[in-house]
């Protein structure tokens, strides 16, 4: 089926609409009317070619929510009409030892929303910057919010799965105190999750100028991390700090923040290594630097569900399509708050290049 | 009371015999007569100053083994001829979250055997090169090795117990694949300890040559980690690889070995830092990157009853006192199967330089 999209036909070209297919679902396959598409930092470095083997034409975007518009007749859990969300993953072995354990985000044939090998054409997976997707049911999150905050949900699919994550696998909660650094996409919804799972929140941020903002977002303190004492005076107090910054940097000054038996987890992935802790840092407090990719499907659904209750959302900017190579300059100058979502209704008035 | 021990002035010159005092045991002291002294790489780091801070005379050695010679009034666990051990500790504040723990270990007064301050003259701690110690009850181990394996006991106290507390913490066990890089004092430990908890253990060499080696000590494989091939052949294999290299090295080959959710635990403390894996390494598969150091009380005792019921004593060679430097240069080479130890009887016969 013909679908409107807005990708890129090279690395050093801008995103522009164009056309694209989508295959007609199978027995398994949930046919998605996309309503909105956050923009995540991923996005850029795939279609810029920042990161190894993209393929072209490469439309972004795994942040994906939108109404059920067809369904293949094995498909039992959804119904055309229902609100349904797509992250990073449409597809996987589903038969490992990671897929069995509901963590398809570690199976070694996991296929990713965009830029992973398949059968359908073009030859390589095609994102949500685009009317509508087809995904095995297994892939399909249920949104149990209200429709009116559609657009702030997208960004849960990935910005929220990727820090929720990490802090239900490291356990945090009630009597914890746990840090944040970066107060950006990912790091506001930290803030929002750890503080809804009830711990003592700290956000770290290089600007002065956020301590409001993450206060607002729920930060029980805020630690300006280029300024020492303000830093010396929090040595030893975090059972877990999630480090959602994707650029290197120094992991020390925040590393011996953490008490005996914490663990530095890292969500961004930096092109270049960070400055790694000191082996003394690791060895003289049992201290744990890791790492965690996403979330598993049953986790993502825990997590929808969780905020749904709560009524957790992104803050986001909505944009229309023709804005997205706007909306990454302003990105990369950290002027968002926090997250863009395209209206991909806007996608359907848009002349396509070469469609 | 007068003791002959055997330590040196200054970081440039060389050991040889030394007076020194040990304080009247107090109520809760025990007063050891050593027997024996393993000689650990930290020594050599403290004496010759390659870490900070050392303090002069410098009489090192905290892999001590003897007999109770005298008890304080307070003592309740001990009396004159029991066989006991000393490691790294003697003392801690006793009172915070890590003492009750029992990880007087991470205790931020925890009291070195060797160049820790102290009331005692000269104002510093004085270690195991020595004939005997005065050490409150809290740090003093009960040894239930026949008393003809004194010797190869000693580096339970320091090699065995800084390998025994990471395989239990991460609860290494049958059904477990556990990697050993570096088959020196504590990587020989290491194997053994890893072999007796039931895990399939691999021991990584640079040498060829320690493939035989590494077997008789119970690994279950042996791959020489130069050789990437034989590398490769082990991604994704491991639950837990201990690292007991002590110098810089790349992390990195060993770190990708590493199952989902594995984790790699540092116990060697190099001086300049380790090239750290890269960041992809921790988050793909959920890593973590972690240090340990030494151990408890408790656990030490639970590994030295342990180690006692199976029979495990390190490989020793015995040395005499005025071999000591020798023994430095050899080690520093790697020119020992596994772990040097000094027969302290052999210091009664010295004539002190200036004693």
């Amino acid at each position: 089926m013909m679908t409107k999209a807005y990708g890129a036909q090279a690395g050093d070209l801008p995103l522009g609409p164009l056309d694209i297919t989508r295959r007609a679902p199978g027995a398994d396959d949930v046919q998605i009317d996309i309503a909105y598409c956050g923009i995540c930092h991923s996005d850029l470095h795939q279609v810029r070619s920042e990161w190894a083997g993209t393929r072209y034409p490469c439309v972004p975007g795994h942040e994906i929510v939108g109404r059920v518009s067809a369904t293949g007749r094995a498909v039992t859990g959804f119904a055309i009409g229902d609100l349904v969300g797509v992250g990073c993953l449409v597809d996987s072995c589903q038969q490992c030892e990671e897929c069995d354990a509901g963590l398809e985000n570690y199976c070694d044939q996991a296929v990713g929303t965009y830029n992973a090998p398949t059968p359908d054409a073009p030859g390589h997976t095609l994102g949500g910057y685009a009317e509508r997707i087809v995904v095995h049911q297994r892939f399909v999150l249920r949104i149990r919010h209200p429709e009116a905050q559609l657009a702030a949900v997208a960004p849960l699919l990935c910005a929220g799965i990727t820090t929720w994550s990490p802090l239900r696998h490291w356990r945090v909660g009630p009597g914890h105190t746990v840090g944040v650094v970066g107060i950006g996409g990912l790091g506001h919804m930290a803030i929002k999750l750890a503080h809804a799972l009830g711990a003592h929140v700290v956000a770290f941020t290089t600007s002065e100028m956020k301590r409001a903002a993450a206060t607002a977002l729920g930060a029980d303190a805020v630690v300006v991390s280029t300024n020492s004492s303000e830093m010396e005076a929090q040595a030893r107090r975090f059972d877990f700090i999630l480090d959602t910054v994707a650029a290197a940097h120094d992991l020390n000054p925040f590393f011996v923040l953490l008490k005996r038996d914490g663990t530095m987890a890292l969500v961004g992935a930096p092109p270049t290594p960070h400055t790694a802790p000191s082996a003394f840092g690791f060895i003289m407090k049992r201290r744990s630097l890791a790492g965690s990719l996403i979330g598993g499907i049953p986790e993502t659904q825990e997590m929808l569900d969780f905020c749904a209750e709560r009524g957790i959302v992104a803050d986001i900017e909505l944009i229309r399509a023709d804005q997205i190579n706007a909306a990454y300059e302003r990105m990369l100058k950290g002027d968002v708050k926090y997250r863009f979502v395209i209206d991909n209704a806007s996608l359907r008035d848009q002349r396509t290049e070469d469609g």
